[in-house]
């Protein structure tokens, strides 16, 4: 039998994340059942809303003490019973904090790379489709249309403010740190940078969407989104796509006194999205975020720290803000 | 000169707004300047929205002391001066706690009633218009869905009701009284009641929704919107006409925890709408509005108070719930 080195998750934290959540478990790889495949995994991605998972049920059942951590991966099909994938082929799954995966065929979904591989799994995958499908579905940006996009510095936030700009708009990133803010600015052509953590919030964004915002793009709740609502103009729209600021405090919703006053004179549009809503459409979308790519359009900013024992200090970390970009674990090398 | 009575703004209420807050005044009628028209006010709406405009800038400038008191009128063109409008023709325009309005020409809408007049003001015109398209455009009812109404036996939330039962929804009305209750489920036709002074508000609403609600046409904001968000079914969609429970009270919005969290978990949407934004279409809602009225399908529940010296008291009631259906106050008679 293949050994197979897993994360449990051991603890439901209660309150912050901590490492000692996790601890590693020594099993094996069992047999493929009918229709099911092995993938070794080999790129682990990094979510925030894996905090979410691990306190109450989401879209996802909540995970339990003794699971194998969950999180998305990208990785090489290396055995299979009647699963319709072939060995050798590339998937992206939900592969969890291992090795390897053994799943039904049905929850693999074939990759024909069009980058490297952690292109792949962040700009050209779930984190870049979550970027488009929000913004052009629910967001529908129009050229000179003024964009606010929360954590924007994160893996979803950047692809987000790259893509608005594309489309004519007028970007503005909000994140936590100078550094970050460079990077937006000087990096990635955002036209103005707030940082969340600044006494004067809302004068800084008073000052930088003088003229009110027409999309919000939320990844963080709380106080931001408090904060935003106000300045949103007529038929604005909030795209809802995380509440980051809410998964590692257990703080709730803080009182968004808009709500629904405001909604109605303004005439806001507030729309919650899993990207998983459009896989239909994830295909297409990949080759449009694949041509972007190539021409130079979008850049990926991503960072791969190694090895599966990475995870858990990669986790804390990125809900700490801590990171640039999508985040992601090399688990294995492509043989 | 013809006399013009008149009941002015003169007090902005600092909390409940009490009768004394308005005065009158007896003027004269000015002639109609260029473009112009004077409208005898027959019928005048009195609306929950009407307290907002006393405390803030909404859709519209905040009124201030000394300002006739804002309302919807149905009424008779008696006077004009090439304003487009004939002589004896019945319009609706936002004519005023008076006995005459002068108005330019363009913010008088010409009315061909389908129905005697209250029919006309209440259930064929703003108020039934508001139901329709919130209902119809954000809400987007199935048959089978299942539908919450707040204010339910309000002027707006009594025609949602009714127009979601004749699309085969399953629909439950929150109002404030058992004698509320019995309206909406012995003549209109609600399939359920939840009364929201109950202590087990929520469990009764889980009751009456046991497999989750898909719609829910918000009236009043506040705890029941709190309460009624965590029972919203995957891809739910929130209406959002009014908060209500906050004109009177300057309690703002009471932290709907869900936001923004669940909203992306569950993907559901809220919206915000004023029936304005529809004005294009209004004449062929009206038409359908019509027919099913005619067709017996729609109900038109409605109260009439006599005396435009009727309105301060009458409003003030409105806001304490005590009328069900549309109150409106007669003015004066068609000649």
């Amino acid at each position: 039998m293949t050994a197979n080195e897993q994360l449990l998750l051991v603890r439901v934290p209660d309150g912050q994340l901590t490492p000692d959540c996790f601890a590693t478990r020594h099993g094996e790889v069992a047999d493929p059942g009918r229709g099911e495949l092995v993938i070794r995994n080999l790129l682990l991605s990094i979510d925030p809303a894996a905090r979410a998972w691990l306190s109450q049920r989401t879209y996802r059942d909540q995970l339990r003490p003794g699971d194998v951590m969950a999180g998305y991966t990208l990785g090489e099909v290396v055995a299979e019973n009647g699963s319709g994938h072939a060995i050798g082929s590339l998937v992206f799954a939900d592969g969890g904090w291992q090795e390897y995966a053994v799943l039904p065929g049905s929850a693999a979904r074939t990759v024909a790379p069009r980058a490297e591989l952690p292109v792949e799994l962040g700009l050209l995958g779930i984190t870049g489709l979550t970027a488009y499908f929000g913004l052009l579905r629910i967001g529908r940006p129009q050229p000179g249309a003024t964009v606010v996009v929360s954590a924007a510095a994160g893996a979803t936030g950047n692809v987000v403010g790259q893509l608005a700009r594309a489309r004519e708009c007028r970007v503005i990133g909000i994140a936590g740190s100078a550094e970050k803010g460079r990077v937006l600015v000087d990096e990635l052509g955002f036209d103005a940078f707030v940082n969340h953590r600044s006494p004067t919030l809302r004068d800084d964004l008073r000052a930088a969407a003088p003229d009110g915002i027409d999309i919000y793009f939320d990844n963080v709740g709380g106080l931001v989104l408090a904060t935003v609502l106000p300045m949103m103009r007529t038929f604005g729209r909030v795209v809802c796509c995380g509440a980051v600021s809410e998964y590692d405090t257990g703080a709730g919703g803080m009182a968004a006194r808009a709500i629904p006053g405001l909604l109605v004179t303004r005439r806001l549009l507030m729309q919650g999205f899993l990207v998983h809503d459009f896989e239909d459409e994830w295909a297409d979308a990949h080759d449009v975020l694949a041509a972007e790519y190539a021409a130079g359009r979008l850049v990926s900013v991503h960072e791969v720290l190694d090895g599966l024992g990475s995870a858990p200090d990669a986790l804390v970390g990125l809900l700490h803000g801590e990171n640039v970009g999508k985040r992601m674990v090399r688990i294995a090398e492509m043989r």
